[in-house]
Formats: structure tokens, sequence, C-alpha cells
């Protein structure tokens, strides 16, 4: 068993990691001293990395560490690189949980996405190692590059603020937490580098037929040709969406008060940033099924006429109907 | 003179015409009735359809309509568009301003960019021609290509939220009407096509020195391959910046109060979102130069750990000091 010690690095790097405490602690509002944490460990530079700090900052922090690998059953190499997280973490002393998935099958059956199925299974996966292990949180390798990426796609796609800003640091629900989101992949390379330690590279990261894949491989370099400062101003862009999310979750809390399916005439003193926001967040709390911003800019209207009776569809077969007094949520029968 | 009449358009363009109406009285919330409007005219397809369709509109709205075209100085053919503006003004009967300006030496002599002393010139000339004509509002021809190019060139640059979401539709200060924004440029190119009405090529626009033409000629679209319908997206994260703007200036304006140059300890019981919104506001009331949201977040941690004494530089020589009660704003001696 070799044993990485955070005293044993030159101060730039022992400074480097201690800074992904600060973030997680500080700016995640984290509590890290004490817990179980299981790592998204996958053999690439990003995990790899996690890996490896995590590793570092356990003794200072009293952490329990438990690695988690799933072979999607997608790429030949998959079989090898869970052997390579086997030894790793058996020489870091850290246990480590392995699946496997037929990812491609469990697609067709359920008639989703490649990716998305990889994305569901994966955090079901995580997820039931975490109950296993009774963990804390499961710590994931998404840094700054995936975070750009992410926000473009949600530029693309077209997705409303704060959502807009890239996914959440810490997603208390899930148990979830995103260490590496200020950090660019090339700095992870670095550090890596600078250890000696190896990584596994994914070809299918190169795939064009993945959304994700193009935007890393055309859109983001032209970003960042423009401004070669653009992770840092996307983390900026990522800062204001969290403080504006924690701001209208807990307004939207004090208008709901466990009223979860009636928006009630108090809908008239708000603002329509207001209002939309609450359409929005009732609809999502109803179930799956992503409302879209133009349905929800129709309900708000129809409201502000008073147009008594009338309803808005939404998916996952939520209706909204306009009352005398308020907006009445249900499911279709 | 030649009138085009709205009755004698085919129903789909008489619509097109009361879609930009309804645009602006509603959306914009701007009224129309018996105002003077100048027309921003640069012989260019989006100002050549904005003056024929505010042409078409003015009998119904008993509108007073003037043109205004201003020669930057730049290109050679901007004399002879200034001829054809000429002509097709006082075709429609519409009085014409003309003006030129060597934008390139009084750009050398502010040393400012080419763009944004186009910009500047260009909108004090037109505000010169409002004042001198009593108009109520100058209308602008940016159309939804514009807004998707701003917004790509927001986020490029780094604004936060709701500056994110694009250009203001209407700018009450300034008396500027963006009546456009919501339509696509195709389609100010087929409603000029159907009326059988040419307009002037800009070459300019293809230059690539200038970060917009990078944008359109690269970057946009790349967004429109992903989201063939990506014009209509960003129109619907500009009516949720809209919206969030209107909802963040009331909350601003209830908070200030008249007091501009101090924030008081009411700051305690504010969110991030809101403090940090708060800042940036008495900033920007004090004068040119644009806070950094870096610069933002440091005062405000500053704050919340009641640095008293402490102090940031912000451009434009302000600086803010933490004092035992609030923040205090101020300009270096």
């Amino acid at each position: 068993m070799t044993t990485w010690r955070l005293q044993d690095l030159p101060p730039k790097w022992a400074h480097f990691c201690l800074g992904i405490e600060r973030f997680v602690t500080k700016e995640l509002n984290v509590r890290l001293q004490d817990t179980t944490l299981v790592i998204a460990y996958s053999t690439g530079v990003d995990s790899t990395a996690l890996l490896y700090i995590f590793h570092m900052l356990a003794p200072r922090l009293h952490l329990r560490l438990v690695g988690a690998n799933l072979d999607h059953g997608l790429r030949p190499e998959a079989a090898r690189e869970q052997q390579i997280a086997r030894q790793t973490c058996s020489q870091l002393g850290i246990p480590l949980e392995c699946a496997r998935r037929d990812i491609a099958s469990l697609a067709r059956q359920q008639s989703l996405g490649l990716e998305e199925t990889g994305r569901l299974e994966r955090y079901r996966f995580l997820e039931a190692v975490r109950a296993k292990h009774n963990a804390d949180f499961i710590l994931t390798a998404h840094q700054a590059d995936d975070l750009a990426e992410d926000v473009l796609m949600r530029l693309i796609r077209g997705v409303g603020w704060p959502g807009l800003a890239g996914m959440a640091g810490v997603d208390q629900d899930r148990h979830l937490v995103r260490p590496l989101l200020q950090t660019p992949k090339q700095v992870l390379e670095q550090f890596l580098t600078h250890l000696g330690i190896t990584w596994e590279k994914d070809a299918s990261n190169a795939d064009p037929s993945f959304l994700r894949n193009r935007v890393r491989s055309t859109i983001l370099p032209l970003f960042l040709q423009e401004n070669p400062g653009f992770l840092k101003t996307v983390y900026q862009l990522w800062q204001c969406g969290q403080a504006d999310r924690s701001f209208w979750d807990q307004r939207l809390a004090q208008h709901l008060q466990g009223r979860k399916q009636y928006i009630p005439s108090s809908l008239a003193g708000l603002d329509k940033a207001e209002r939309c926001r609450l359409i929005k967040h009732v609809l999502e709390s109803m179930g799956p099924g992503q409302p879209l911003a133009e349905s929800i800019s129709r309900l708000d209207a129809l409201w502000q006429n008073r147009a008594t009776g009338k309803t808005v569809q939404f998916p996952g077969d939520k209706t909204a109907t306009i009352t005398r007094d308020g907006i009445e949520f249900s499911w279709k029968p």
C-alpha cells in the first residue's frame, strides 16, 4: 500500500488540494469533517485526480473513502479500466465497489438515448454504493471545462435562469457534491503529471455523435479563442446563478408553505419573474416532465387576464387551470 | 410620393406588421398612438424593413415619422447610401435627417475602438434628431439574429444576470425602442422581397476583425445547427431576463430610496443575490466604469466578515469602504 501525503507535496500542489477543500466547505457550504465519501472513479484524468486529492485530504478531515466504478458495457477497454481501478484503490487502501450494466440494451428497453441511460444508471449505481456504505456524499469529478460545456449545452437547449448557469455544485437531495467545478481540466492533468500518475483516455469522448463532444471539440474552443479566461468567466456566471438559485428557493418556499398543487391569489401581488418561477416550481414538484418556458408564459398571461376556467397542458400529463382565486394544478385522469 | 398601405398587403404580411405593433405595445409596454418616432435608417435590410413597417402602421396609430441616417465616413458606399435614403424617404413622404462623422479620426482622438466610437456617435446623432423634432422615441432595427449575437457576445465577455439575456427592448432613459427584436432577419428579407423593395448590403458586416462578425459568421451558425429554433430559444431567455430586470429594478429601488452612495445596514437582511446587485447598482449610478463581478464578490465577502475599514477599488476611480453600519461609496480624491 502506497500512501500519498499532503505534507510531501511541493507547496503549490499542497495549496491546490487545500483549495479544493476550501471550495467544498466555503463555496458549497458542505461540511467534510468526519464524513464518508463515495468517489465516482472512472480511471479518466478528472476522477483519478479527484481520488488522489481526497486521499491526501483524508487524514486532516478524518474522511472514510469508498471508490465506485461502473462498466457501461459499451467499450471493450472498460473491463481493463475496472481492473486498473481495483489496483489503484487497493494501493491507496480505498475499498472499491464495481459493477457492470448493459447500457445499450437498457437504452433500447426504455427507448432512451445512450447518454441519458448511462447517466441514469450511473447515478443509480452511485446511490446504491452510498446507501450500502452509509456514506454522506457522492463526489463526482465534473470540472471547469465540463461546467463551461454544460452552460453552452443549456444555452443551446434553452434553459431559463438560474438553470442556465450550469449544474449545481451540491445537490443535497441526491447527496451529490462536485468538488472540482472551479478547476480547469488542464490543472488536473498537471497535478497528476507532477505526481507521476497516469490515467486512462476515454475514446468515446471524441465521438461527434454526442452533443457534448461537439460542444467540447468545436464550440468551446471558439469561446476560449475569443476570451482565453472563458472558464473563469463561466465560473463567475455560475456563482451568480448559485446565489440566485438560493434566493429564489427561499422566496418560493415562503409562498408555497406546503401547499404544492395550488397557487393562491397571493399571486396577484407578485412580479412576473416570481410568478413564472412559482409555476415552474409547482410543476416540477409534481414529478417528471420539463415544462416549456412558452407554456409557463401562456399560463401566466391567462392568469393575468383572469381567464377563469382556461387550462394549459404540461408534459408528464399535468394540467393547470385558472380558477377565480388562483391556479389549480392536477394530473390528467 | 408612393404610399404603401397595410390594407393592400396580403393577410400574411399585414398580420406580420400588426405583430410588430403588438410586440411594441404589449411586450415592451410602449404606447405608440399619436407619437413622433425617429427611425434609424441605414438602408440595410433591417432598417429598410423597419421604415416600411412603420410607414404602413403610421395611419392607424397616427404616427409622425422622421428618418435619420449617419455616414460614419468609413466606407465609400456610405455617401451613395445616404442618397438612396433621401430618395426612399422622399418617396414615402418621411422627412430625413442626414449627417456625416469622421469616426476613424474621432476614434483616434478618444483612444476608443472603431465599433465603440461608431456606436456612441450614432446614438448621439439619433438623440439630437429626436430632440430637434421633439420625438417620443428612437426606433432601431435590431432583430432576433442581432439579439442572439448579443447574447453570445455577452456570454463571451462575461456579463451577469439579467444582462446576459441581451439588449433591452426599451430604454426609457435613452428614449430607445427596438421593435424587431423578436423577428428573424430572414423574415425581414422575405417581407421586403415580397414588396419588391431592395436594400443595400453593408460589406463591413463580413469583416472578421470585429467580434460581432466572427460571432455571426462562425459561432451563431453552430448554435443554429444544434438547435434550428435557437433564435426563438434566445427570445425566451430574453423574456426571462426582461422579467427579472424589472423585478430587480423594483426591489433595488425600495432599498435605495434616493440614498445612492451609501448602502445602510439593512444589507444584513438581504440575500447574496440581492446584496451583489445592490452594490452593482450603486456603482453604476456613480458614472462610467463597469464593476467586475469579482470585485463585487470581494466587497460582499468583506461586508459579510464585517471587515470595517477595508476598501475595494472599482473602475472609474470609485471606491467602496466597509463601515460599522454599511458600505460607503465614494470617488478617489
